[in-house]
């Protein structure tokens, strides 16, 4: 019988758990559930034979060390900056290891003493890191097999609310990190390249160069992530003219959130004097400028040239931000932290809400003088709280990736992401099995030109 | 003879060095002047039979070392960055010390020394920081003397070009470091108070939301500085409902100049690929869409909603910003950097050209029920090149201040900055003499009321 230990056992582990559990049997495999809450691992045991959930504390080394020992692979579903000690007894103990996380500075490092001691260490093997990577590599290297060549790479995730939950005017809800949300874009300007073209886009911008795309007949839109340039190396695709990658939005949702960038209500850098008394009409009014007279509605409206009209000031209603009774009750928080409690009152996922996860990719290639163009989307949606389509695309891909080099199917060693054949092609067959499979198509070639203008 | 060490022969020491050498025989006094550059020293000296140059190497601990020991006072008008070690220098060899600069945490730390030592490590004495401290102080123990109670204090700086200089578009040229001017207001959030209510401003909208000021007759406008609210400390105005400071310009400049913020062209936080052989065009182009046969002037004026007959046109015109033949010419620049080298361009002073400075304070205070406001303020206009109005307001109070501090009329030891009477008081009134002086005059108060809107 062969040991798998999960370390973290949050909202991303329930898939992750329960594909391993129902493959227990069959494949002979044991899971040690490691979490500092034995509750959380407990419940998503449900008393399974082939498991058991232990209270572990990744900052007691002893704790950490003996686990890890027992184990024959390690998952940790930890943040990312907790992988690395983890990593590190990885090689001392010599076990493999899969994380869904960006791989640091520190991992790399590790990526020769994985190698000597035949580890793999799979890391970005989740959704956005992960399903990303493997479903745009399996159609660049099917392009570049044809002996094509890579003219335009655009790639675009979401996390949503599925539409049968869809019940505000903002078409979101939270079905991940809020914080995550609430800081999307910040900390320097967009990159990205077009048609040869660098492109820069500053933060405040960001919202408003939003791009539109059709998945599977429904319109969405997407604003650029932080460095789409970095990825040209990643996917061997040093020399593409058009690359970009972004996060997908209902269409609205950019141009209605640019109103919280515009006053400054995301800004994560300072504290806010007696923030736990302010009512959210406080709050607001902390961006506006003074006056001895003027609503903090009309200051706002005037502020930022919104017409009473404008289902952007619909939006703002909707979340009762000029509540002068409601109050934010976080002492010494940030504009973000604040914005992010009233954003909570209302974009919360409730017991019945499904969510909903969509991925599209656009590839444009060359061949024999003719410039084509392949568009791959897909769509999955959450079966309810526990099992949501986030905990699935992030949760499988993991739980495979760990399965298969548990049992010798990815053998090549090192710290290393899922962009080769031999890791990403099994992968994705069986994802199929689970509902998460792309659609591709044949798209006319359009480049990068937005509004298919001819120059 | 009393010995006096000026460190630092860059622009702001010539009007400091000036003042020196004309009371030098009636003070008995002589100057060493220590640069880097021996030039720099000996063209303010003018071979002044009173003074000499020498080679001094901030960094070079022997050199530094020396001349500190042969002195009585040490003035210091490096970048306040290197102020430190020969602020270390003057305990150990038990010298006074000078500066125009903001007082550093390693500044603050050898108070106790100093004032063991009996020193003065004098802080803060230059334009701004200096005279806004000196002539705020001044008017702010007035009020409280008479028992009133403070309500409001705003203060407002600027360095321009002089009217009879001024011909271009935006009112403005470089009169101090060009790079201060690219990235004014970056770091965070402008915050100050008004009648009360703390006010947040990120820096995508401080340029957006300035204030008409009348300086003797004409008309300007100031933008929020980073961080009003500290200065309630400093001045003694814990409790005050209104602080605000702010950076003065020509009207009309901040509203132009909101367009490279809002293009993401006052960025430094990352540079350009291939900057060096970036023309003007193609750095404007990076910040807008791509399109395959759109012109960049076009799509600036669609992005930013520039109406054809909009000054500002204009004067993103007379940058010659859009010329595709003009190359930036600087290696892996930083947006910011790039941005410099456009504007250097255009707004260099030229030989013919005169500075100014000019400052504002308003006061608000109540006395016995009734509400009262001084506006005090200042135009100071430069000479020639050599002799600008930012020499002179920086480097006359710093040569008083040095002069009073070595015959015994500044006692008071320890780091400090010009804030207590004994030092605010014959310095402002020396500065008369030289034409540096507050026009001071009752107005009806208004309290911060932009509109005077009754509520």
């Amino acid at each position: 019988m062969k040991n798998i230990l999960i370390i973290g056992a949050g909202k991303s582990s329930s898939s992750l758990i329960k594909y391993l559990l129902d493959k227990s049997n069959s494949e002979n495999i044991f899971l040690t559930i490691g979490d500092i809450s034995k509750e959380n691992s407990s419940k998503l045991i449900l008393n399974h034979k082939n498991a058991k959930a232990i209270v572990l504390d990744v900052f007691n080394k002893t704790e950490r060390e003996t686990a890890i020992e027992k184990s024959d692979i390690v998952i940790s579903m930890l943040p990312a900056r907790f992988h690395i000690e983890v990593a590190k007894d990885c090689i001392t103990y010599k076990k493999h290891l899969v994380t869904a996380s960006y791989v640091s500075k520190e991992m790399k490092t590790l990526d020769k003493a994985a190698k000597e001691n035949g580890l793999i260490f799979m890391n970005e093997i989740g959704l956005d890191p992960g399903l990303d990577h493997m479903s745009s590599m399996q159609v660049i290297d099917g392009i570049r097999k044809k002996g094509a060549k890579m003219l335009l790479f655009e790639s675009f995730c979401g996390g949503l609310v599925a539409p049968e939950s869809d019940d505000n005017l903002w078409n979101y809800k939270f079905t991940w990190n809020p914080r995550n949300v609430v800081l999307a874009g910040q900390g320097g300007a967009a990159m990205f390249i077009q048609e040869g073209t660098y492109k820069y886009l500053p933060y405040h911008k960001l919202f408003r160069r939003t791009e539109f795309l059709n998945i599977n007949g429904d319109k969405y839109e997407a604003y650029a992530n932080r460095d789409s340039l970095k990825y040209r190396s990643v996917y061997g695709l040093d020399d593409i003219p058009t690359m970009y990658r972004g996060t997908i939005r209902k269409v609205g949702f950019s141009r209605a959130w640019n109103l919280f960038v515009q006053l400054g209500m995301t800004d994560d850098s300072y504290t806010i004097e007696n923030s736990e008394n302010m009512s959210y009409r406080d709050f607001v009014n902390l961006f506006l400028a003074y006056s001895p007279s003027d609503s903090v509605e009309l200051k706002l409206r005037s502020y930022l040239k919104i017409d009473q009209d404008d289902v952007m000031w619909e939006k703002l209603i909707e979340l009762d931000i000029f509540n002068p009774k409601k109050k934010i009750e976080l002492p010494n928080a940030t504009p973000a932290q604040m914005l992010q409690k009233i954003l909570e009152d209302s974009w919360t996922l409730q017991q019945k809400d499904r969510d909903m996860v969509v991925m599209q990719h656009l590839f444009g290639y060359e061949i024999n003088g003719e410039r084509r163009q392949i568009e791959s989307s897909l769509v999955v949606k959450g079966e309810n709280q526990t099992y949501t389509a986030m905990a699935k695309t992030v949760g499988l891909p993991v739980a495979i990736a760990a399965l298969k080099i548990l049992k010798g199917e990815i053998k090549t060693p090192g710290v290393q992401i899922p962009i080769s054949k031999e890791v990403y092609e099994p992968i994705l067959k069986e994802l199929k099995n689970y509902g998460i499979e792309f659609t591709e198509k044949e798209v006319p070639y359009l480049g990068y030109n937005p509004n298919n203008v001819i120059g």
